[in-house]
């Protein structure tokens, strides 16, 4: 059994979607952050890191959304959410899910989370401004360049898919102009379309 | 033949390292920074994002460290470099090349890249302030909690190693006291008793 620790409205859900996608067996753990619960001792145990998610496997506990969505695309094979069998292929997928993590997540948090970088108010601020051009920046490449459709990998939905829907979720609060992108939303909508997906945000939610 | 687009003093060096342990047949392409090469047309055909490093392949371009070192280590297998038929130590890897690049890399970032977050020069120069702290306290989680040693996985060395030893390199200049990572320390030493190590960085310097 796995078990999944997440909070409401942050990168957790991309893998919460993925264990639905698997038909995985799993347990849910909501961390509280309005009660900085991921600071708390008994988090930090699990997650040294003091953020969201942790996958707690019966060997060993992962983090980082990355490598938990190939754990989970690797652990159940016939669910086939990742070209498992073909390096480049696999490299491709796991550029993009590399990008969000690291571009493009990052750019979103500069508007809520800029104490992580700088010491000032006034550079919070700053931070805040520019976070429409840099998080739109981001997804002007996805649009153009990167999410080839009707999946981000193609024709086959992949891992990939509830990470980039889950980052997509923050677009309106991150001020992006969703008329430049409007193969994101399609895509986003296309993700409601999917019962996993439902199932995830309903569970979350209650 | 793959072709490595690479920039000195910069992440891409960590793939270069992966190459030369895998005994991958490659080509090296400088990208000159000097020159803002990488935002040059020919190179944004390369690579859209306008960064390093790019690893062209017969079949298709990849970007993004992690996914370049997982793909290294999955198209030659025979180099040993990851733990390939075991998807939660191939995780628990992925977890530590994913917190480099969505995390470590970026609070190192902050110190000469904030035009990425922010539009002032003050808030540049506060996030250069912040970068031993946000750096460091990187460094810290590694030292204590990660890096298991001898090599980042434990007894095997994986493309984990070079990509620490790559980020290991700007500790001085981020203003990270050394004396709190002895351990991190001791692998930058370590690496540099491999000759696929010292090959890289000799031919970079070229």
């Amino acid at each position: 059994m796995l078990t999944l620790y997440y909070a409401v409205n942050t990168c957790s859900l991309a893998t919460h979607i993925a264990l639905e996608d698997a038909r995985a067996p799993y347990k849910l753990h909501a961390v509280d952050f309005a009660k900085s619960e991921q600071q708390s001792p008994d988090y930090l145990k699990i997650n040294p890191k003091g953020r969201v998610p942790a996958l707690v496997t019966p060997r060993g506990i992962l983090t980082e959304t990355p490598a938990m969505l190939a754990f989970v695309a690797q652990s159940f094979p016939e669910a086939m959410l990742a070209p498992l069998n073909n390096a480049l292929e696999f490299a491709e997928l796991q550029s993009f899910t590399s990008y969000l993590c690291s571009t493009v997540h990052v750019a979103h948090a500069h508007r809520v989370r800029g104490y992580r970088w700088a010491y000032e108010a006034t550079s919070f601020a700053d931070m805040q401004r520019k976070v429409p051009e840099a998080v739109g920046a981001c997804f002007d490449l996805i649009e153009t360049r990167m999410l080839k459709g009707p999946w981000v990998m193609g024709q086959n939905y992949t891992i990939a898919d509830p990470y980039l829907f889950t980052i997509a979720q923050w677009l309106e609060a991150d001020g992006v102009n969703l008329e430049r992108i409007p193969r994101v939303i399609e895509h986003r909508e296309r993700m409601l379309s999917r019962s996993s997906v439902r199932r995830a945000i309903a569970t979350e939610r209650d």
